[in-house]
């Protein structure tokens, strides 16, 4: 869908909303489903070719509408009220297009977050289970919680959060947590006393996108019965193409695995999605049933309850916007997608190493090129002032042991071989000047 | 704005969307402002009139805009891709029309946690400095949280989640947390070893919407040098009326407050608002630094970093559809439409009160009004269950000590006396088939 095609359709579903809510009152409040009923009305699969629209808008009464509960009803007196108007609607409606992301980026913390609360339960009950005298709080002194050195900072602050320490496995020349480093750890704690409990690979670090060896490790933690938490937040989005699904060997040693399709799915922000291999293991963590959220359906096991998977009550209608982009995109566009962007980022790493001042830091596998001038870190952190303060592109940083190197990562839904043509000339051109400027 | 208004402004929305994403190419990547730009732009207080679409719509350019880093600019390539798509774009408005919520309601819940590991994190702290032998699991072990036992279950969870006890005050014959009741418990434990160290005062019950008694609680929590939270969810929104701003008295005694705009507020789902009296209490529970997210601002006191504040990193730009609503509302459009909803509950209480089968079960504050018929919880379940699979609207209800109550909460933004007159009806209807049935 091209912006011309957005402008005719957006305007039929504004017309659409305002029909809807014009009309909400025929409605009845309730729906008249059973739990499941939705199951038999979609394919189990996403299309491998794009739908058109008119097949989607055509479900939304079909398929969607039968199963909501209609809370802007004047006839629903449920709970509290939940707010809805005009002016959100279309303060909501620019704030998609913008798509900023507030000071930061990714839910995948939560999802980490969620795993080791999970772990840590799971493991406090096993062992009081063994040993009734042990309190909780003895316990947790004595978990251990680990990841490799390139992780996400979120992990850390999990550990924070949890109350539980969380110590770093020195990653290897790839920057990737290796079987060696992680038994050494293992074993040293193990002998203190310590207890581990939880581990998280990445896979696609924010730093460089390396990858944790999920094929060493993950048997590890099977072995050693600590939870295998798996952080794919930016690359898992491109285990839809078989090409790198390489990539994701292992998985079946998780316990958890989490990606964020709001950041290379083409789903706006902010959608993360988790699996658990078994699903008590969240809710036993988080369970609570008050009356006024009780319903018939709750231990039928033909509904889920993601309040119980999750920290806060309440979330949106996310899986709407999935749904409308895998059927408007089918399979094949979601992997041309991501081809695109893997193209583009190897394009912009052979312009580097044609200008014999720079070097590539990281092997380049999906849609970041970790580079720098071959030089001090001052001299790149000049050449990032530079960079950032002519406004012209946008890149950050990051630190690989002890250098400072610039991270390029293909992010624009709209971004094609002249920009990063354009992007590479313009920092070639402030590398020179930066150059010129410390021989002086 | 009625739907006619909203049919025309959405369409332009549309067309200034589609400009945008058109034209984004042109706009400079990263914005030319400094920190605390906004200020002198804005208001210091909300409209008390509406303003006009119009105003609204010329500031976007004018104040907005040049604070935005445009995403989604093809000259964007820092961190990691943000997805944006037109499909999601279109589904994420039909979610905010449909705006429910998923399974339950409420970002209260994580308000409340971040607050208690707030709270966790400074008396760890503040013992560690007086005994630096004493371990933070040793420490974890005495900590105590207390909260009404007519609080929400998200506080039980908080302290799940945060690894310490939590317990529930008996409340008095109006369900609200008193002096005595509170004291006994913390003397209690105190001489049990304990250590006090978080209390939640609820202003509006999930259940029964009462109040907690704020200006006999606060006290105490200063002078016991424990952390006062307050979660006012679904009141919260009404003390924009200053004939319901006595509710409120004691606030100044809290350490940190809580309420969800996205209840009572006309600002759709999500948008919780959350104030600490001290930022540094937070910050310092969760603050981690990585070099990717660094940035020459942070250490100068200009911004505010929201991610330290909260689990997620990531926020979406919520505080738009608070501006559009603030400013095509006013103070007073709102305060109308607390005001209304307010009216309406008391008119639905003297229709149940006209009727000598029902009886009230708590005072009538603000929109919720908790009944049920005289006589045993199976008969007042059997109700439930026929006003519920009738359809025609939409109730849940609560246990009040050891009564099965009936809640009419007062929630869309279109309900007028005649919906209120309809559901009595239908109510009263089914109430005497029931009774009719129990007599048979």
């Amino acid at each position: 869908m091209d912006s011309r095609e957005f402008r005719r359709r957006g305007k039929e579903m504004v017309d659409y909303i305002a029909d809807y809510l014009d009309g909400i009152e025929g409605r009845p409040v309730y729906p008249d489903v059973e739990p499941g009923y939705l199951r038999a009305l979609i394919p189990t699969t996403a299309p491998q070719e794009p739908e058109t629209y008119e097949d989607i808008i055509r479900d939304i009464e079909k398929i969607i509408m039968p199963g909501v509960t209609h809370w802007h009803s004047p006839y629903f007196f449920a709970y509290f009220p939940t707010a809805s108007s005009y002016p959100a609607m279309l303060a909501d409606m620019l704030c998609g297009a913008i798509g900023c992301i507030g000071f930061s980026w990714g839910s995948a913390s939560e999802a980490t977050l969620v795993a080791l609360l999970a772990a840590r339960t799971k493991m406090i009950r096993q062992l009081q289970a063994a040993s009734p005298e042990l309190t909780q709080a003895a316990l947790m002194e004595k978990l251990v919680a680990y990841t490799s050195d390139q992780a996400h900072s979120s992990v850390e602050r999990a550990g924070l959060i949890g109350g539980v320490k969380i110590k770093a496995i020195p990653s290897d020349g790839n920057y990737s947590m290796r079987a060696a480093a992680l038994r050494e750890a293992l074993e040293r704690d193990k002998a203190a006393g310590l207890i581990p409990f939880f581990v998280v690979v990445t896979l696609g670090t924010t730093s460089c996108c390396s990858f944790d060896n999920l094929l060493e490790v993950g048997p590890i933690c099977n072995q050693e019965g600590v939870w295998l938490h798996i952080d794919a937040a930016y690359a898992g989005s491109a285990f839809i193409c078989p090409e790198f699904r390489y990539l994701l060997n292992g998985v079946e040693f998780a316990d958890s695995f989490n990606f964020n399709p709001h950041k290379w799915l083409l789903v706006n922000f902010d959608c993360s999605a988790m699996w658990v291999k078994k699903r008590t293991d969240l809710t036993e963590a988080f369970n609570m049933d008050p009356v006024y959220l009780r319903h018939s359906h709750q231990d039928s096991g033909l509904i889920t309850d993601y309040r119980h998977w999750q920290i806060p009550l309440g979330r949106r209608f996310r899986s709407l916007k999935m749904w409308f982009v895998f059927r408007m995109y089918g399979v094949k566009g979601l992997q041309a997608y991501i081809r695109k962007h893997v193209k583009l980022s190897h394009e912009f790493e052979s312009l580097v190493r044609q200008d014999p001042r720079f070097e590539i830091c990281t092997e380049v596998i999906l849609g970041l090129v970790c580079f720098r001038l071959k030089g001090s870190n001052q001299l790149n952190e000049t050449l990032l002032q530079r960079i950032n303060s002519a406004k012209k592109i946008h890149l950050v940083p990051c630190r690989l042991r002890d250098k400072f190197v610039l991270r390029f990562a293909v992010c624009s839904r709209t971004v094609e071989s002249a920009h990063v043509q354009l992007a590479w000339e313009h920092i070639r051109d402030l590398a020179s000047s930066v150059l010129r400027a410390e021989k002086e």
